[in-house]
């Protein structure tokens, strides 16, 4: 059997996750994970370089997380799922490669750059928020990872691993694996406001878990076309996230097509349109929400299968480590 | 038995050491461990925050520091030496604290800002530089020390581990232990140059493994009064290297004074002073250095005992890490 390439992913356990995560990168990852030696990883530790303050945010969402992740389908007898934190060996990397990048280098980051911008830190932005760039090239660089799934705006930070690698591989011995990007394709997901990013924050989110009530509510709530006020008047399709959200989940793209026209045409009420984007929404997600509600009442199966991948992971990355102390010259006995 | 206080200290394995560290901390260690439970670090992780490019310089230091460390008397049944990078559970702790410190507040940092002026890092400082006061406060933290001693120059350094304790103890849970400074009243030692503190990168040290015939080379070359020409020139004590050295090193107060009214009033030369420095020096490193001789005849059985130390280390730093994910409730299983 040829070697699988190896990818590194995953999430921040900062909430449930939503329709956004699944066309960003879960429906991905359940593609992948065949091909590829996939890591799935819960970053709590990256989660707490913004959340400090609020442990427990991040303690309850990793189970929220792991069941999203087993409710689409990532298979934990292919991907290795795992919680950073208990992966010591990624802290210890991150040490070693603190030295390898300069301050300055950190802060002109474009993508801290705009995340600074995002958050209210002010003047107080913690080290470990400014460092966690190095903290992922730990990460990707413990599992060898080849490929890493990255929005265009997280570009940066795969670069930021890149020159880690290369600055380590030169200074000591070339152990450490280049990562390359696998940009997505898919588009970020709009918010049901129609206007930004799909986020838990801003309160735009459609949850993997959401009751059918609330996944109705929330999208006969929906954003539409600000011009179209009477059913007659030609409405907008473009940005209209409506009809983005068909592209997406409606399999029947013909029909898809004849309301778009439709819709443009004038005639066609929003309500209808939503109507059918609920039935679609509620057929996609029941499914999942059915294996989430299964998982869920064997909380401590879940976290026996975090255990285990997390056992796994970590031999992974005790072995690099070794690798790595010994190219460093500091593998003393 | 009543819990004894503990003590934390150590050094960057990056040379030798020499009379400047004995005056400075050696001496006091080994007074202090009868009493202390005292920790001895040899900062492997930390020497490479600014010779990352020159990991075999640390490498080849730990042997030796190891060596000073057991010529002077740091008795490795009473003390527990140990070597940092092996206990990576002080990794796990610094990025922790990471978290809890701003990128403002250490660039703030007197101590940080004093050591940036004597390096050559320009713009280019590793981030690992920048954050190494988290990493002792990772070092200090782990082992509960209560007792830290400090040159007055690194009081800046102890208030940074003082401040995270502080913040951590307030945010999550009273676990951590804050440390006080025990200021050392030991003077610096002034380098054989009389201009500059003792340091073996200025070329003004003398080492605890100088060879007699080095250390009197050293010792008749030292700086003195550059005013006193001629014999019978009036000659200056203050200041003067020499008669610094007489008064930490000679153990006949009486005959020191003398010497110095006779040099202050003219008459006693450079060379006469100069040798009975050297005589009462290599009284006193010839048995540190004989027993030094000792223990390099088998480097094998050093590196045991600071694999042993090591190991006795990290037990305590795993049990502040389990308190300290417990604080965090991050102790998932």
């Amino acid at each position: 059997m040829k070697d699988k390439k190896v990818i590194l992913t995953g999430d921040r356990p900062t909430g449930k996750l939503h329709l956004g995560h699944y066309v960003g990168s879960l429906e991905n990852r359940v593609k992948l994970q065949d091909d590829y030696k996939q890591f799935v990883m819960i970053a709590d530790a990256q989660a707490l370089t913004d959340n400090a303050d609020n442990p427990r945010k991040v303690r309850e969402n990793i189970l929220e997380v792991a069941l999203d992740y087993l409710a689409v389908g990532i298979d934990p007898e292919i991907s290795t799922i795992f919680i950073q934190s208990l992966v010591p060996e990624l802290a210890e990397l991150n040490m070693y490669y603190l030295n390898l990048v300069t301050v300055n280098r950190l802060r002109r980051n474009p993508t801290i750059k705009n995340e600074l911008k995002q958050k209210a830190f002010g003047e107080s932005i913690p080290a470990g928020f400014l460092t966690y760039p190095v903290s992922q090239a730990a990460d990707i660089t413990a599992f060898k990872a080849n490929l890493v799934p990255v929005g265009e705006d997280q570009l940066p930070l795969l670069e930021q691993t890149v020159e880690i690698v290369r600055r380590f591989n030169r200074i000591y011995e070339a152990v450490l694996v280049e990562p390359q990007a696998l940009v997505s394709k898919a588009a970020r997901l709009v918010g049901t406001d129609g206007k930004n990013k799909m986020s838990k924050s801003l309160g735009n989110a459609i949850s993997l878990a959401d009751s059918h009530k609330v996944i109705k509510e929330k999208v006969m709530g929906m954003f539409t076309d600000p011009n179209h006020i009477k059913v007659e008047d030609p409405g907008q399709v473009e940005g209209n996230p409506v009809f983005e959200y068909l592209d997406l989940f409606d399999s029947d793209k013909e029909e898809v097509e004849k309301l778009k026209t439709y819709y443009r045409k004038g005639g066609l009420g929003d309500v209808k349109v939503k109507k059918r984007l609920n039935q679609v929404l509620q057929d996609f997600l029941k499914p999942i929400r059915e294996r989430r509600e299964e998982y869920a009442k064997d909380p401590e199966e879940v976290m026996n299968i975090l255990k285990k991948g997390t056992e796994k992971a970590r031999q992974k990355a005790v072995q690099t480590v070794d690798e790595v102390r010994k190219a460093m010259q500091i593998d003393y006995y």
